[in-house]
């Protein structure tokens, strides 16, 4: 997703990240402009407190996103128009993809 | 890191998983050899369980590590080459990074 280049500032733990790793296949196929408007859309969600997502040149791309609970995940993962683009995404735009919701315990940063 | 363009297979949740994210300086510095030899290290170490690993042209990383337990991930951190290469990732090669340890509770797979 190209609209995100940072680290994410999230608050002192605990809260929960969903780490979305995937393989893409190749071309575009409108999946640049979803991502894009999925990482617009869900950073209005209730409960939303950051993302960080990359890819590489070989395809494989990890985005993690950071919520405030597992309430907030739930009906981020129901939003119609999300719902939407997880179909096509697996009919269109990935090859293979793990979803892992986990609680961080703790973080810090540096250097 | 070079040496990882893979999605992991993890077991059944519950395991732990280390979310490095990171925003490189410019210029290698030793960087892609000290990357792949972690991996190596990393990935010998008793309860490791995955990695997953990606950068892009932006100069993001993000690198989760999949864990066993706490105390595989506190060995891990405690290793004295991974030691040396923690103290030199903030003096070298990063401008900035967040280290999140999370506990796995749920994944599935796809398409």
């Amino acid at each position: 997703m190209s609209t995100v280049a940072a680290l994410a500032h999230t608050p002192e733990p605990p809260y929960y990240a969903v780490i979305f790793t995937s393989l893409r296949r190749e071309g575009d196929h409108g999946y640049a402009a979803m991502a894009d408007r999925m990482v617009e859309l869900g950073s209005r969600m209730e409960g939303f407190l950051g993302i960080e997502s990359t890819r590489d040149t070989n395809g494989l791309g990890i985005t993690v996103s950071y919520w405030r609970d597992e309430g907030s995940i739930l009906a981020w993962k129901r939003n119609a128009e999300h719902a939407k683009a997880q179909k096509a995404g697996g009919e269109i735009w990935y090859e293979s993809y793990t979803v892992r919701i986990a609680k961080v315990e703790r973080a810090y940063t540096g250097p």
